[in-house]
C-alpha cells in the first residue's frame, strides 16, 4: 500500500479546489490508481477561512517552511502564484527533494529554464498541467499522447476573462469598457485586469506550449504581444457580417527554416470554425500535428474545480511514477540548453483587418489606398462608415487585405498615420485566421 | 541509454502508420522521451508490400510466433483487428511477459475483462488508446488527466464513416444509399459496413469509454444500439429547419442511483452546441466531469497516420515507464471484478423527433395524437408533409415531444404500429438531446 503526503501552500481560489478534491475524493482516487493520496500540511497567510467541505484543520499553518521541512512529504503544490516566493518555495522543495505541482503559468513562462534545471540536478520533477488551459488536459496529451508527432502549429483561446469580454461584446453588442466592469463584478476579472486584457497572460501560456511543442527554450520578452484594449463594436459588428468572430488569438507556429513564431493578438476566424465558437469562459487549443492532423482541446480554462481538477491529474501523477525511475529525468520536459529561433514578426504572412479613424475630407482615401499600393498592399474589401460614432468629423474607413507582408503592412502605416488626418490612437489592425 | 524492442504484428492501414512514425521519428523520440525505440521484427502475412519510408526489410516475417518467442521484444503491437487470431496474439504475447499495445476496439470491448485479467496476473499491461477516437487523446486523458473527476456523463461522435455520411447528406442533400456508395469508393468505408452504419463500432467504442469513466466492466451485448440506415433527406431537412444536425451519438451517463445508461443512436443536437458541427470524419468527445465541467477532445477518429500516432505514444508510454514499477497493475484499467449496472433504456426520459410514415385518410391523425395521449406523451410540435416522396398515397407526420419517458413511447409506438394505416418500415425514432 502506497502512501503519498502532499503539502500544499496558498489556499486561494486553486489551492481551495485542490484541497477540496484530494479530500472528497481520497477514496476514489485510490480506487482508480491504488494509492493513497493525504494532504499531510496546507498553508496560507489566512488559517482562519472557511471551507465548505470536511478538512482536519490541524494541518494547517501560515509557515511554508514547515511544508519544505516535513521529511514524510514528498509533493509540495505551490498555488500562491507571482515571481517571488512562489518560486522561491519551489527551489526549496526541489533542493529538499521534494517534487513540485504548480499552476503559475507566469512563473513557468518566466523561469521554467531555472527551475527545470535545478529539478533536473536534484532529481525532482515539477508538473504544471494546470498552467495552461486550467481543467483543460493540454500539457499530458502534448508531452505524451502527440510524442511521436512534429508540431506544425498551436492555436489557442486561452484567456477566459479576454474570451469573455469578446463574446459579451459580440453577443450583447456591449463595448468594451461595460464588459470590463461587468466582468470584474462577476469575479471573472482581477481588479488589476492587465494580465488578461493586455495579453500577457495569453503570452505566459503559449511560450509553455510552445516550449513543450518545439522543445526547446522560448524568450518570453521576445514574444508578440497585442491586447483586445483598442477593440470596438464597430470592429466586432463588421467582423461578424463579413463571416468572423473576433478573438483573442495565441498561436505558435514552426516555419521550414526551424524558425518559430509565437504571439498573441485579436484575430479574426471565420465562424465555420470551430475555434470562432468557443465562447464566454471557455477555452480551446488547437493542435496540428504532421501524423495526427489537426486535434482540438476544450474545456473550461480557469475556475476554483476545474483548475483544481488539473492539479490534481498532477499529483496523481507524480504519486503513481516510480520515484525509482530510471528514465534520465526532465526529458518530458523540453531541452532547457536549446534556445529556440524566434521568427521576426514581420516576416509572416496574413490577411488582414485594418480599421482606420481618418477625417471625412476629399482626398484621405486616395492618401491611403495610395500608402497601400506603394507598400504592395494589395485590399481585397473596403467598407467606408458614414460616420464615426463618437465624433461626426471622423469616419471609420475598414479594409480587407490579401495576404500580404506583415513588414510592408507596417511600413505603409507607419507612413499613413504620419498624416494629421488620421487618429492613430481609434485605428486598429488585426489578423485574419483563414 | 535504454532501448526498448518492440514488434508489430499486421501491416494493414494503422501498423502502415505506425512503423512510418517510429522509423521515421526514431531520433525524434528519443530527443523527447530519452528512450530508443527499435522496432525488431514486423510480421503480416503479406510481406512483399511496398512502403512509402525506408524500411529494413530484415524485419519482417510471416510468423507472428517469431516476435513471441523474441525475448529481446518487450512490447507487442497487435493491429491485425478481429476476435480470433488477435485475441490469441495478445494472450500469448501478455503470458510471455510482453507488455502489449493495440487498436482493437471490437477485441477490447468484447474481451477486456479476460484479456486484462490475463495482463494482471502476467504482471504485464495492455494499451488501447488508439482504439477509441483514432489520433485523439482520450483514453490517458479520461484515465489521468480527469482522475480527480467523477464523470458525469460522456456523449461521442466516435465513428468517421457514419459522420461522413450524415454530412454529405445534410451538405450535399444527398439520399443515405448514394452517399455511402461514395464513401465506400472514397475507401472511407469498408467493403461490409455494417459495423459502422449499424452504431455497433460506435458501441465498442463507448463502452470501452463508459467503462474507464465509471470503473467497472460493461456488458457490451447490453448496450443499446441503433444505427443510421433509415434516416432519410426528410429527416435532414426537418431537423435542421428545427435549428438541429442528425448525429450518429454514442452517450453513457450516470443516474443517483448508481446506474449506468451506454447507448448508441441517431440524435437530434442543436445547431449551437460544438459537438452538431463535428462534420466529416471528424470524431469529437464530450466528456463532463463534476470538478472539471465539460471537456471536449476533436480530432480525427481514423485513418493511417492519425491512428498510429495514438499506438506511438501507448509504445512510448510503456517504454518510459519503469518495468520495475510498484504501483499494482492494472489499477489504472479499471475493476474487472466490478459489472456496472446498467440501467435500462426505458427509464430514459428525452425529448423525440418521431416520423411516421401513414396513410392520407381521414381519421388517422386523430387515431396517432390519441395514442399518445393515452401513453403520456405530450407533443410539442407537429408538421405534415404535402407528399411523401415515394409514394403518393403516404404522407410523413412529423412530431416533436416535450420531454417523456421512453417507456411510454415505445409504448405508444407499438400500438401506433399495429395499424394498418402505418408503414413502420418508413417510420423512424430519433433522440433529442438538449
Ligand atoms: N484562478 C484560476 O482560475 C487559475 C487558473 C489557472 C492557474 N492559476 C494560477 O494558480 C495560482 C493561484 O491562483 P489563485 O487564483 O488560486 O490565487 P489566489 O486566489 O490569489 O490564491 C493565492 C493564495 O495564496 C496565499 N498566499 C500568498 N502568499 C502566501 C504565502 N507567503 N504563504 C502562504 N500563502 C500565501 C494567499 O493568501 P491571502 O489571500 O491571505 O494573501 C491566497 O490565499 C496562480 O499562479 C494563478 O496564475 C489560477
Ligand atoms: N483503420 C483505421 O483507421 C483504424 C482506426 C482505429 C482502430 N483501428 C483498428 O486497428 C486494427 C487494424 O485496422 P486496419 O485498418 O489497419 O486493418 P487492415 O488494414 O485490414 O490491416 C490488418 C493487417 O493485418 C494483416 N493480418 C491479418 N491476419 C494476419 C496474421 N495472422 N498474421 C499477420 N498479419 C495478419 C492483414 O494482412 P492481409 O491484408 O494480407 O490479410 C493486414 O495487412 C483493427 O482492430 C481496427 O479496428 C483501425
Amino acid at each position: 500500500m502506497k502512501i503519498e503526503k502532499v503539502g500544499i501552500v496558498g489556499l486561494g481560489t486553486v489551492g481551495t479546489g485542490t484541497l477540496k478534491i484530494l479530500i472528497n475524493e481520497r477514496e476514489k482516487i485510490h480506487q482508480k490508481t491504488g494509492v493513497w493520496i493525504d494532504v499531510k500540511k496546507a498553508c496560507d497567510l489566512n488559517i482562519e477561512r472557511e471551507f465548505d467541505f470536511d478538512v482536519d484543520r490541524s494541518i494547517f499553518t501560515n509557515n511554508y517552511n514547515e511544508l519544505i521541512e516535513d521529511d514524510e512529504i514528498s509533493i509540495i503544490v505551490e498555488l500562491i502564484g507571482g515571481y517571488t516566493i512562489a518560486k522561491d518555495i519551489i527551489i526549496k522543495a526541489l533542493k529538499a527533494g521534494k517534487n513540485v505541482v504548480t499552476a503559475n503559468k507566469a512563473l513557468i513562462a518566466k523561469y521554467s529554464k531555472e527551475l527545470f534545471a535545478i529539478a533536473n540536478s536534484n532529481g525532482t520533477k515539477i508538473y504544471y498541467e494546470a498552467s495552461v488551459g486550467g481543467g483543460i488536459p493540454i500539457i499530458t496529451p502534448l508531452q505524451e499522447s502527440l510524442a511521436g508527432n512534429n508540431i506544425l502549429s498551436i492555436k489557442g483561446i486561452i484567456n477566459g476573462t479576454a474570451n469573455y469580454i469578446l463574446t459579451e461584446m459580440t453577443e450583447k453588442n456591449i463595448e468594451f469598457e461595460k464588459v470590463l466592469k461587468k466582468a470584474q463584478e462577476l469575479g471573472y476579472a482581477e481588479a488589476d485586469p492587465t494580465f488578461d486584457i493586455e495579453g500577457i497572460d495569453t503570452a505566459h501560456k503559449i511560450t509553455i506550449l510552445a516550449s513543450l511543442a518545439y522543445g526547446g527554450y522560448v524568450d518570453f520578452e521576445k514574444v508578440g504581444v497585442k491586447g483586445i484594449t483598442s477593440i470596438t463594436g464597430e470592429d466586432i459588428k463588421f467582423a461578424n457580417d463579413l463571416g468572423y468572430n473576433i478573438k483573442l488569438l495565441a498561436t505558435a507556429k514552426k516555419y521550414e527554416d526551424e524558425e518559430i513564431e509565437v504571439r498573441v493578438q485579436p484575430t479574426l476566424i471565420s465562424q465555420k470554425e470551430i475555434l470562432s465558437n468557443v465562447n464566454d469562459v471557455y477555452n480551446a487549443i488547437e493542435v496540428i500535428g504532421d501524423y495526427v492532423g489537426k486535434t482540438m482541446f476544450y474545456g473550461k480554462g480557469a475556475g476554483m474545480e476545474p483548475t483544481g481538477s488539473a492539479v490534481v491529474a498532477d499529483v496523481i501523477k507524480l504519486a503513481t511514477e516510480d520515484l525509482a525511475n530510471n528514465i534520465p529525468k526532465g526529458n518530458y520536459y523540453y531541452n532547457i540548453n536549446k534556445e529556440l529561433s524566434l521568427r521576426a514578426l514581420e516576416k509572416s504572412i496574413s490577411k488582414y483587418y485594418i480599421r482606420l479613424n481618418v477625417k471625412d475630407e476629399i482626398g484621405t482615401l486616395a492618401f491611403v489606398t495610395n500608402k497601400f499600393k506603394d507598400n504592395n498592399i494589395s485590399i481585397e474589401s473596403m467598407i467606408q462608415t458614414c460616420k464615426s460614432f463618437d465624433d461626426n468629423k471622423f469616419v471609420s474607413l475598414i479594409f480587407i487585405t490579401h495576404d500580404v507582408l506583415e513588414a510592408d503592412l507596417k511600413k505603409s502605416l507607419d507612413e499613413i498615420y504620419i498624416s494629421e488626418n488620421v487618429n492613430v490612437e481609434k485605428s486598429i489592425l488585426l489578423k485574419i485566421d483563414e
